[in-house]
């Protein structure tokens, strides 16, 4: 991969764990392409120590550290390294309108999704305050969901983003774990994402860690 | 303000409700300057017509639409006029390290915050299930919310940000509203962010919308 190494050249360090959100992050450091140093941690007490609450005060993975700089929350560290690694294509140019469907997608899988998905599995209910919670209800997050990815193959049309790495990972879970709807266009989107090989390496890569 | 009118002259309609999160769009669009068209929506149908469903099939406020291209959520609009503005200043440069804490502390108010503030505000228990919802407790968030207002006056430094825009709003009605405690911390952040002049002309605006 030597020849196609950015400018961008500081350290990547990846906090994971492969049964977590952090897979998301593992997609879009195969797309980027850099090496990246990879810190596992596990579920009993390693997220917990004072030296990695530091890095996350929460105690959770994903997180990366480039350089001096450490950067939380899956989405984030998504959109970051887009804008780090210009030269990868993995954001719309930011004076572009489709900067604006960019971030309105990757907000509402942040939010919305995050909160719909969580109230699913938590067994809260969303439908006695739907005014007021961000979400609205699970129908609702659907229809809006169905809207994102009907514009092309993929969110921002032709152009393959960050968003879609973030996105398309939470729709597919969201299948799998029963959160979200299947719907023939979600199936379809996430067959697309699935294909890519910065994907197909990551997955690889995350079932080895698991298996141990 | 004519004299400082960007070349970006595609017309910004923004829908809000002035007792709403669009309170923070406002801002937002204060700070940059540019003429905007408001869209009065009330909570008794008017984000529910079909016109308005087709902008935010969520049937909610904010949203803007700027030239063919509709936004929604609120942060996704405040990092896209950032963007949009560059002579405005208010988002990090792209390559630069201070980006990534601007993305970061964006995603985490619209997960993290939106989620702890919802649970506090519905009675759900975040405490059981701590290690999936994105959030940690109530506890972390407040952590993590001070680490993100103390390493300089803004959240990115000494640069002003759509990140405070943002963030600083979900702190201010955080403690007003009681679902996040109150800290010196952020009641010293709060007070430099409102004092801006921008905020001040918003806030004015709003306020008079809401007295009808
Ligand atoms: N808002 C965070 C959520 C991260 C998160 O909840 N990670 C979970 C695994 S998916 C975790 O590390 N849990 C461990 C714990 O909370 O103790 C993000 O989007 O990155
Ligand atoms: N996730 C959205 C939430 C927007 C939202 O929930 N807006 C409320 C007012 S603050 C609303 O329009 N509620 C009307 C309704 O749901 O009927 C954002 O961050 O912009």
């Amino acid at each position: 991969m030597k020849e196609n190494m950015s400018k961008n050249t500081k350290e990547i360090v990846f906090y994971t764990n492969p049964e977590s959100r952090a897979r998301i992050v593992r997609r879009m450091l195969e797309e980027v392409g850099q090496p990246y140093t990879v810190k596992v941690l596990n579920y009993n007490g390693e997220m917990k120590t004072p030296e990695y609450l530091k890095v996350n005060p929460l105690g959770k993975v994903p997180a990366i550290q480039h350089g001096d700089l450490v950067v939380t929350e899956t989405a984030a560290i998504c959109a970051y390294l887009a804008d780090q690694f210009p030269e990868k294509n993995l954001a719309p140019p930011l004076d572009s309108p489709e900067r604006g469907t960019y971030y309105r997608w990757l907000f509402f899988a942040a939010g919305p999704v995050e909160m719909a998905n969580s109230a699913k599995a938590c067994g809260w209910n969303l439908e006695d305050n739907l005014q007021m919670v961000g979400s609205g209800s699970h129908d609702d997050v659907l229809k809006a969901l169905e809207l994102a990815v009907s514009k092309g193959p993929y969110i921002c049309g032709e152009q393959f983003t960050a968003a879609d790495v973030y996105v398309g990972s939470h729709i597919s879970w969201g299948m799998q774990f029963k959160t979200l709807e299947e719907r023939d266009s979600f199936k379809r989107y996430v067959e697309r994402i699935e294909k890519r090989p910065a994907f197909q390496r990551a997955t690889k890569l995350d079932d080895e860690l698991s298996k141990g």
